[in-house]
């Protein structure tokens, strides 16, 4: 077998811990409280985000990658573990702002913010570790 | 950024363990040895079965949720865990009395009991590990 | 062989989410930034705490335990669970409001209080994880 | 740095699945069912049981090993998984046939067999997960 | 519910470690060294690889199997780890004496060395854990 | 609870990939196949070693630190990782160049090399995985 175009895929695993909220602001506290129980604690709760980025595009024929793992590690790190690592989410950052900080949205802004800084022809999609048993997928 | 309406897929984690079976009651011993081996133990064997239940669908734009992982995994407890959990699926429960419970049909059983109670316009699919090292998905 | 009197150790792992800040109040704002950096964050960050609590003893010669791991499993939750998770632990528990909430600190306390709890003539070690990668263990 | 006499501990991981019920035959059901719950189930559970042996001796100052784990490998795999793997612990094993197969206990039993197996001057320890959540070690 | 056609995927997880280098032999050391950074190191580096290989097909109603996940085993151990484990991926194999090993390529030599050993109207997937913090999957 | 002394300690796990193969340089190569296997294989083999470091020692009672992680994680990274990540360790080290790299004595030097570079009056303590299923430890 000689090097011939495929597609694959390469994905990259990298971590953050952060301290958020959940909560609408234009609901009442009993709404929010019934709603997100705990976590809408006033005081803000935390989480080990495990972040998976999935590259998907044509495996250079020369190189023998679809895109250097070193190179995707350092993206992942200036563009979202330097902007949400060890901040709280609600409070530290301009994107929850006026975004509930879900595990679905947290991994929507952070497809969209990658988006920019990787190669248009490739696919990505973001994989969310919240807790060892919860995680997000986006796109679906 | 703020909330729109796109898809996304949350996935949660559930455990229970039972004891099993395989072989085909229409089969000779001989035949149901050669096939399914150490699994046709006569007195049983059993597993620690890891289950993962992803459900896709739109995320709600003011909860910013697929679904609540805490209602999720409360409807997994209720409608699986609590029926299959330290049991054994061959004599305790009605869905594997004329059923081989290989991992495969475990599946697409708990699909079929979950598909009831997860809002229609949400798919789900399943996966679940009988040891560390096999695991399946329903549907393919 | 038939059952004898022998010692064995029991774990049982719980988890726990909770948002901290690491400083020392009397210290300036430069030197808690220059110690604890990130983690000194003013608005706090986030984990999801795995729990290992280990119980030596002597294993009960008619059940086969040295601790029921049901029944260790409720004490953990009622007495750490339902204290510290989903909270802050600097802001809403009574333990950290003078106490740095460094890892080693949190398993110090976690003894302590369950020590009331485990039989005295058990022993008990605590190990905790604070990300995936970081973990200590108390006593030592 | 040259060779030298030191002990150091060599741990190899390996697994079986087995169905078991917890129970003391000289107690009444309603005394079972009280103290071991599910876990009493008249139709058998199940496991899938990760153990790990731990031999602590001298490195060989040629070789560098304690042991070799292709060698420890092999005795577990003949001494214990094709003992109990795919097994009904109460009714396939005469070890398990007066003995309440509770992790301690099968810990135990374990240690007692690999240690005719193992050099006399090395000593053993055995850890043995019966789910993801619940582990035992013996000796203590 | 009784037995029914239906498409299930069965996944199955072996591991072989191997050294290996990255490196295109008609560029300069420079330019190698330069895209390539440690993994050109000219005396080779090494991985455990965890391979996961998916099987997707109809379910047979009889044996509940897409694929005895024994017989899947004992393939890709007779085909794979056979070839692959303890070697020098550059030097020792045939597969790579002119295809760099990257994952990538590792991922599709796999693929398609199996393809010829499962039955051709079962889809197959390759998973292919370098380390724990990068994989590829092939087909994308 | 006020910050008391007592002792804890601090576990952080670092990660490196290296080429290596087993042998005595002054045994025959019959002799060195028959001991060592696979692991002999002439143009090396590789892993991704897990390195686990404890440090054991008092609780500072104002940082609530052993160690900060963050130190202790540099140090690992300057004098381990630098050192063995993406090598061969029987060529590219002194350390190995007359000393069989088997993860008894990579453990050994491991330690070694960092007890110059932590307080004397804490203790450490290495566990090295050289695959999921085997790992090392030492002191013993």
């Amino acid at each position: 077998m000689t090097a011939i175009k495929y597609k694959a895929s390469v994905v990259r695993t990298e971590h953050f811990n952060a301290a958020h909220r959940l909560g609408v602001s234009t609901w009442s506290d009993e709404k929010n409280k019934r709603v997100f129980g705990k976590c809408n604690n006033a005081n803000f709760h935390g989480h080990n985000y495990e972040l998976e980025v999935k590259v998907t595009g044509v495996v250079n024929d020369e190189t023998g990658f679809v895109i250097d793992t070193k190179e995707l590690s350092n993206i992942i790190n200036q563009e979202i573990i330097e902007r949400f690592d060890h901040k709280n989410l609600n409070l530290d950052t301009k994107e929850f702002k006026n975004l509930n900080p879900t595990a679905e949205n947290i991994a929507a802004v952070i497809y969209s913010i990658l988006r920019d800084h990787i190669a248009a022809e490739n696919e990505i999609k973001i994989k969310l570790y919240e807790t060892p048993r919860n995680y997000v997928e986006y796109p679906a």
